[in-house]
């Protein structure tokens, strides 16, 4: 496989085009970002960990019958995936209160919610990723009907076979979001990354944050925190 | 009728207890304020104004089958109204793009949308009246899902009576925002004002602001906007 252009710089990863049309090569950084960049960090190692983390999550999810965009790890920073044109609505999938829906709505961190709770945020980094209704996608071209009911389903599947996951390695899985886009058939598929600068895991028992709220926060121990979340998934076998 | 305690002070209006319990008294005040209150005024005349243009509006939904707390316009800045428990949330209509969801979306104002996009706010000046999902509203307690549909049949039942009458005076309606209450008996009854500050009236044509927007924006001459659109209410005839 030979790596040609830079297609996209981003605030995590860089996705580049081979001599393949069906693949494309996504790095992994070392940046740390949080509140749409307005915090910035490097940390060395980061990148990997988020690569190991996302691809052996993305094969762990494709053996519960969840397809990815994820086709092989390549390398320490990298995998291949497959080119997919990005639905531009993140989905935010919820478990427990954390985060920003606390401040946005003034309830109290670390509430069970008597049921998953789905958000979409329009992707846009200028406009700092606001949250949308339905109708809003809708109307303003987004997504058709068709493609959320799609993505609600895949999202719920994924945090059923997450919360197993890190339930047999004792997390707590208390939100996630995802990334979707449609490929060369014009299917949705699960696509970016599913790592901990994504999902909030709490270490049940003691509660501890081992996740990007490390960061945002100012916890500390930032990539200790990853390193966990990867040795447990690989000392738990496939 | 006796008037007895100050029950709520708001930003607009002062709500008061009477003699009888299932008769409150409702005071419009001159008081104009935007964006959460860190815009204000005072405008001798404004109370008047939106007691006349509201109860005129609340007479004329009930006309259409359209049931509202109004009784009855007692003075000129006075109605009384029936108590209701006023449910958490706003609930704003749009026929046509303008104000906050064109700086939250990145839009254009003034474009027409396909059909009648309704959103839920929740009632909270601490936080801002957030745009909150129909889940949020439900996980929260802040309605059930009977509640939502039946205040989103009756605002587009609002809408459509709302269209129909400022089309025959020459007027847009842009958008506009309701809220809603349970009464003694449970049931959920339009509550609060429908006046030019709650409102985004157009003038056909000149596409001149007749509303609030005029105060919120220094366009000048906010009261002459309101006296127009009573003049042409009036005018009109029942
Ligand atoms: N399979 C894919 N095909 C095309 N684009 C993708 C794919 N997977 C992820 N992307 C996009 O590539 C970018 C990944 O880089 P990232 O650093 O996360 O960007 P951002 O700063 O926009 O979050 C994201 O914009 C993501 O939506
Ligand atoms: N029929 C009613 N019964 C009880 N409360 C009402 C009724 N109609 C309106 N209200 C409430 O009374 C207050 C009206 O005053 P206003 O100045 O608009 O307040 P605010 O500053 O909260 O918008 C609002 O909080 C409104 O929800
Ligand atoms: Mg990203
Ligand atoms: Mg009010």
């Amino acid at each position: 496989m030979e790596i040609r252009e830079m297609l996209y710089e981003g605030k995590a990863k860089r996705l580049y085009s081979t001599d393949d049309p069906e693949v494309l090569y996504l790095e992994y950084k070392n940046s740390l970002t949080a509140f749409n960049a307005k915090k910035k960090a490097e940390m060395e190692g980061k990148g990997e960990l988020n690569n190991l983390i996302s691809s052996w999550i993305f094969k762990y999810l494709s053996k519960k019958g969840i397809e990815s965009h994820f086709i092989e790890k390549i390398n320490d920073n990298c995998q291949t995936v497959k080119p997919v044109t990005i639905v531009p609505l993140e989905v935010v999938l919820r478990n427990v209160t954390a985060g920003s829906i606390c401040k946005r709505l003034g309830l109290e961190q670390g509430m069970k919610l008597s049921r998953p709770l789905i958000e979409f945020y329009y992707k846009e980094d200028e406009l700092d990723d606001p949250l949308v209704l339905e109708d809003h996608a809708l109307l303003f071209g987004w997504a058709t009907e068709e493609d959320l009911k799609t993505m609600k389903e895949i999202t719920l599947k994924v945090n059923d076979a997450l919360i197993e996951l890190f339930d047999s390695i004792d997390i707590d899985l208390v939100d996630f979001k995802l990334e979707f886009g449609k490929d060369s058939d014009g299917k949705i598929i699960l696509a970016d990354e599913v790592s901990p600068d994504t999902c909030r895991y709490w270490e049940k028992g003691t509660g501890k944050s081992l996740d990007k709220d490390r960061f945002r926060k100012d916890m500390g121990d930032v990539l200790g925190a990853y390193r966990e979340i990867w040795r447990r998934l690989s000392e738990r076998g496939e």
